[in-house]
């Protein structure tokens, strides 16, 4: 069984949109186990499309169509397929009420323009999620081609994805025959090389080849660190589930606390989770950064309850006036001691538990004879007063700087060492339990 | 004249990588005036990456192939394209010479595998532009499809675009018999629709039309605005420069001061380049936007003469222990005289000519009963003492807020803050004049 993808529209082919659309629906079906040889643009024109839809279904089983289902009139996926079926197009007076409801819903009254998004093939279905005002059409193809499935889904991302989950997957995995479930858990991992990774699990890969019961993939997610994707196909949700979880404490006992977090996790939203399990508060004191960390953690919603604030003291007199850091006047912009006083300065003047401070030269030229992509990063924990305290935290809190030293380019040196001083700060909190 | 575009590569189509390559060839393209009616993407398969390019031949009269052209066994778009050819390949010594003196740069000795980056189907030509160990190939058809032509670029992106921009896009247009001079520059606006720029320039596109002098495009950059894009074809260089700068002065008087840079500025670029022309400093007080404008105005190397730095006061207290604001107890955290005084504190605390300050709630959840999306904008310019100081900046200086209510999620309400901010200091600066 094998799928190719169609992505439709001009623009595509102008380059005035990437399509993201194609590649997220390739990893798809790689997940569930099934085939893509071939994956096309085409532009909005109704020769090209139903020629590049015969060729497509000349050599796979299924075709995905993306793109071309909205109201206009150079949304033409629709007569597309149906002249590659053969058959006319038939108003479906269903949809129709369903489309006049979300216009309703939003007190406006449905033009006629999108009664053409109710238009479905003669002997087509319509795909079961239907999230936005396209309805999403599920194709069987008859005479020479029987057998094979033309799904049409819109162009708008999150719209495609809901209908390629709950309609276009599970009716390419019943036609393929699969009737295992899939699912699959990522683990992120920061601080690690693929090399080294594969390394590590080396023994545990070829173990589970062996036994054949999940499968590691590597991913890489640029300055982000590599995710460890383990696949687990089993009879049952439960039973995949309880896969899962058994790998993952098996990876986690070979490559240790370099994982972060799972799926969803990000750096910045790991290290909120632990301090807000241990009640405890961050301010944030960066320079060469420039309020990317910042930024990073103010994405995460409810971030209050922990996040006091920031400073972004780019000149060094602000570092002094500010947090009362570099006070000693031939103290280099640059160093462990600024960085350890920058972390103490945001734990004080911001009334923090947790400080985090970065200063760095971010290129391309040297500064103050410091050359680009040397980075110092310091942290604070300030001390607790009462029970609970433990011996790393106890008196006056501990202090802890690192320099490192980046081959990258200046937004790349910014990038990185956002996620090198957040991750520190994430072992650190480890390291009070 | 048609072109299209294969991207080869098994990690395309399992959504590895975003083909993007693809997308900036497409552009490029209809840039000098060449159809491209498909692209398509295939595996590292020779008998599937053949096939695809006899397809693409026979409805295409140019076929430009992406990725394949590294020294490692899966990389066969060499091959591939012989068999189209139906010759054979023949190693070429002078690109032998050219990779080892590559790698004796770097100090490393030539691996025995990047021998196959220097085979050529024999009758085909090297791109002139190299600037990696991968060698392009332009390699024109014979027989029935004489006159027809592929070229050969890496996947690398910055490699790839060289040599399309030196080797493929000059030899396309000789092909084409294009012997006119394109250029094109964009202007990027902000604060107003499509349609509404569109009826803004309705006139001087009709004139356009008849004159043929240039031409006008709209393309979207999300929350970025909207660029016009004026292309001219002349006969030479310097007269096709002299037209767009004739339609540049056009398109500015009918459009006005939405008009914010050219070409590669941004936002930020261009306040950074208007303070520091009038020799002012800036200073930031980030709430909700936590370090977003600082970041951006960080990411311009050598902005250290203008930026002094910045506050993100996440917590009330903090706007009140930082910056002096919002002292008067029952003062919103969101208002127009908390932003103001934001401003003025930045200005006053972190020693700035020119201070920018943002309030508001992102959201998703209302905050002390003021909705998600309601934002407030505050600008101070202090004042200046001596000469020089205009009317609008005597004294005091001056402070203005402004609030919006956005319709976004809560990325998209800090993103267009940020911007929106960026440009009301913008034009702030320019009334100083």
């Amino acid at each position: 069984m094998n799928c190719e993808v169609v992505a439709v529209g001009t623009e595509l082919l102008l380059g005035q949109i990437v399509d993201t659309n194609s590649s997220w629906i390739g990893e798809q079906l790689a997940l569930v186990g099934i085939d893509s040889h071939h994956q096309t643009k085409v532009g909005d024109n109704l020769d090209r499309m139903v020629s590049v839809l015969d060729q497509a279904l000349g050599r796979s089983d299924a075709v995905i169509v993306c793109g071309g289902l909205g109201p206009t009139q150079d949304d033409i996926t629709r007569e597309a397929i149906a002249a590659v079926m053969g058959v006319e197009l038939a108003r479906d007076e269903e949809i129709i009420a369903k489309i006049e409801t979300m216009f309703g819903g939003r007190g406006r009254n449905m033009p006629e323009n999108n009664k053409r998004q109710a238009d479905v093939p003669v002997g087509a279905r319509v795909n079961p999620a239907m999230p936005g005002t396209a309805a999403g059409l599920i194709c069987p193809l008859s005479g020479a081609r029987e057998g094979k499935v033309i799904y049409a889904v819109p162009g708008v991302p999150w719209e495609m994805k809901e209908m390629v989950l709950e309609g276009v997957l599970p009716d390419l995995r019943e036609r393929a025959g699969i009737t295992a479930v899939i699912r699959s858990r990522v683990l992120r991992t920061w601080g690690q090389s693929e090399s080294g990774l594969a390394e590590q699990l080396d023994e545990e890969i070829r173990r589970l080849d062996e036994t054949g019961a999940a499968t590691i993939a590597f991913l890489a997610s640029g300055l982000e660190g590599l995710k460890v994707r383990i696949t687990a196909k089993a009879h049952s949700e439960a039973e995949a589930l309880a896969v899962l979880d058994d790998e993952e404490a098996r990876v986690r006992r070979l490559i240790g606390d370099i994982v972060f977090g799972t799926d969803d996790d990000t750096i910045e939203s790991v290290v909120l989770d632990l301090l807000r399990a241990r009640q405890m508060t961050l301010a944030l004191a960066e320079s060469f950064t420039g309020g990317l960390i910042s930024n990073r953690i103010v994405g995460n919603p409810g971030c209050s309850d922990v996040f006091r604030g920031g400073v972004v003291p780019y000149h060094r007199d602000l570092k002094q006036s500010l947090l009362g850091a570099g006070e000693i006047g031939d103290m280099s912009v640059v160093s462990e001691q600024m960085v350890i006083e920058m972390a103490e300065g945001a734990c004080r003047v911001l009334d923090a538990d947790a400080g985090l401070a970065l200063s760095g030269v971010a290129g391309p030229e040297p500064h103050e004879g410091i050359d680009a992509g040397v980075v110092c990063i310091g942290v604070h924990i300030r001390g607790r007063t009462g029970g609970g305290a433990s011996e790393g935290s106890a008196g006056n809190g501990f202090s802890e700087a690192t320099t490192i030293n980046l081959p990258f380019d200046r937004e790349r040196i910014r990038q990185f060492s956002c996620i090198m001083a957040l991750n520190m700060l994430r072992t650190r909190l480890l390291d009070l339990d």
